[in-house]
């Protein structure tokens, strides 16, 4: 490939915008490969370097040396209350509504099946037709177990849905951040509107926590669920986490009723009573290791204000676009991310016909994005580490590789990760 | 407390059953902290030798340094079903039945699930009711959930109930040894019990699986589920497992239709269409690390016959159980292991009303232990890396504890492990 050239006033303003950047120092709290332009931190955040050092002592201090004793003297019975309080920081969630632990499939179940039973004698469950696959999954699967039906109702149109049919529906289902175009919703004004048919609303926040400012408990959120690993950068597979308003703990029944969940666990008593407040979410014995990297993972965070970490992503991913108009439209590239602010969330996504081996070929170029089938390239963006001049990179080096054709045009193959 | 006295005909017992022991050296393959003697492998296994320089590296390289991409280059995606053959090897299942990840918790809702909708028209599902709580909390909330019963049968009675009501049963769930006692049970017995009056057999292994051979396949076992931290030893809260015998994977429907188990997981189909075979029962992101510490773990197991686990095992559950009745009967404690080989799991158990003050005396002497409330002490042995001398010491020390009434009476506080 010839060497990236990069347009003057586009260098410039991106250099100065890192110049000013208040965030800038956030960068050095996480291990990230030199000279490596990472945009995938919405599929994976990258290391955190707090994480390895908490790693190393609950391996070998904790579990080698310390062994069982360790579920007493080292927190380990109390993480996944302890982590989950952690996020819920993050989340706009007082303490004792939040537990992390599991896959966001398996909360995405358990917040489903629970909301249900909150709401009896409404037969819908609403989730958009673009929400992302677990989620319309799972959706299925308890409203078939739970004698449910679901519609499928994209946010813009569910005011109207609700106004026809709203004295029917148990639960709205949504995602505040399209993970394809990364199209952010109005999460209060969906809220509002649930709340007003007297449904509750449950919020997949994988795609913003830690993202963006988030209200769960000022907006009267009913339930939430986001996982570990994209810009929380709890590290792959980490655990996720389940918010449940505390309104609604004393009704809350789950259907994975584990031991970890029971009044008095060690009783091992020969029925389940839940416990009181959010513990009763728990299930099984939790993923120690994994929670306490999630955990020190969330150090990352420490004295960051979400609202600057909002500030600095718009305008990462407006320049972003702004690099696109200028050096990707005309060579067949379409931005499918709003340009509004107020309707984007922290990525921006392009489509090209051969997105796939394009994500290929950046990767050797040193720029790490993603996609997501069939035609989306996704450039996700957290503002704890990226820099303006990597969007303007990313850019130019896309524009180069399309150039120069050095890509292969096949489609993802199956089973392919990225 | 005075100086530990050991009996001589016991000392020179141990010391020549270790001498003689084949599986000497495998206990180099676990770090054990020096002179502490460990009988608590069947809580928390120790950390293997193997682990950490994994997790390094999986950490640091994989995460780190390859981020995203060691989906595909790490073997990432992968792992849930490789680490589930890994174990499969341990329990007596050919490739492709076996997948790891969740908790066992997770995996008992799936596999009492799945099996109540493999045999429709059987409204009982049978479980003990000396059984772990987390099955039978879960058995209870599956049968609410589906329109099913449970009838909670000891082993023992199995096979007047069957005789009795056995064309109503879907589901027999087991474990092979109790948790309480250690007591085993005939899993080719019960097994074909079940079988006779036309049920599914699922066996909780989490007792079982790497203290002694195990032969799913062969015994025709339907499902198994177990966890990863027990006789695996694969850290705090590692993925469990779940078996699904090849036969059933066809009509095999989960509950939990997490993406990953969809036969196309990156097409983002609309809708779920199950993978096939065991790659189905697949739910969300896998706990990487978590797995990839697991999967390092397993590898203590190389080359090791587990029918010589079986043997050393027996051999040192029944020199404490010797110990026992002449050293700590006479002070009041009742041994509740069976003494017939057959009949006993790989530890031992001792009941004693001060249970939770003794095992916390003996751990300040060195001897981790623990208890199960209200009165049973319990004494795990892992043939990787118990010594015969291992089993003289704790009966030895906890003489001593007793005989110079070196601990608190008090009962185990609530919410407190061990």
């Amino acid at each position: 490939m010839t060497t990236t050239t990069v347009p003057a006033p586009l260098g410039e303003e991106a250099a100065r915008l890192d110049a000013d950047d208040p965030l800038a120092h956030l960068r050095e709290r996480f291990l990230l490969p030199e000279g490596l332009v990472y945009l995938d931190g919405n599929s994976l955040g990258p290391l955190p370097a707090a994480v390895p050092p908490v790693l190393t002592d609950a391996v070998h201090r904790q579990w080698g040396a310390d062994l069982i004793r360790s579920w007493n003297t080292h927190g380990w019975w109390d993480a996944p209350l302890r982590v989950g309080d952690a996020v819920g920081r993050l989340i706009g969630a007082a303490p004792g509504q939040t537990v992390a632990g599991d896959s966001t499939s398996v909360q995405l179940f358990t917040a489903l099946t629970a909301a249900a039973a909150l709401r009896p004698g409404r037969p819908l469950l609403v989730t958009d037709p673009g929400h992302f696959p677990t989620d319309r999954y799972l959706a299925e699967s308890v409203a078939g177990r739970e004698g449910l039906e679901v519609r499928r109702v994209s946010p813009p149109d569910l005011e109207a849905f609700l106004a026809a049919e709203g004295d029917r529906v148990a639960v709205v289902s949504y995602s505040p951040v399209d993970y394809r175009t990364g199209e952010l919703y109005d999460m209060a004004a969906l809220t509002g509107a649930a709340h007003r048919a007297g449904a509750l609303v449950l919020w997949d926040l994988c795609h913003a926590a830690g993202a963006f400012p988030l209200r769960v408990d000022d907006l009267g959120v009913d339930l939430a669920v986001g996982c570990g690993y994209k810009f929380l950068s709890g590290g792959p597979g980490a655990p996720a986490f389940l918010y449940v308003a505390r309104r609604h703990h004393g009704d809350l029944v789950t259907p994975l009723t584990g031991w970890t969940g029971h009044a008095d666990p060690f009783a091992m008593a020969a029925d389940y009573t839940p416990a009181p407040g959010i513990a009763r979410a728990r299930i099984g014995t939790p993923p120690v290791l994994s929670l306490l990297a999630l955990e020190a993972a969330l150090t990352a965070f420490e004295g960051v204000d979400l609202a600057e970490v909002r500030k600095k992503s718009l305008s990462l991913t407006g320049l972003f676009l702004r690099c696109a108009d200028e050096l990707l439209a005309p060579l067949g590239f379409e931005a499918v991310t709003p340009s509004d602010p107020a309707r984007r969330g922290s990525q921006a996504a392009l489509r090209h016909p051969h997105a796939y081996g394009l994500v290929q070929a950046l990767a050797d170029q040193g720029v790490i994005a993603d996609m997501r089938a069939p035609d989306l390239l996704r450039f996700g963006v957290n503002a704890l580490y990226t820099t303006h001049r990597d969007m303007v990179t990313a850019a130019v080096r896309l524009r180069d590789v399309v150039r120069t054709a050095a890509y292969d045009p096949a489609p993802q193959p199956t089973g392919r990760v990225v």
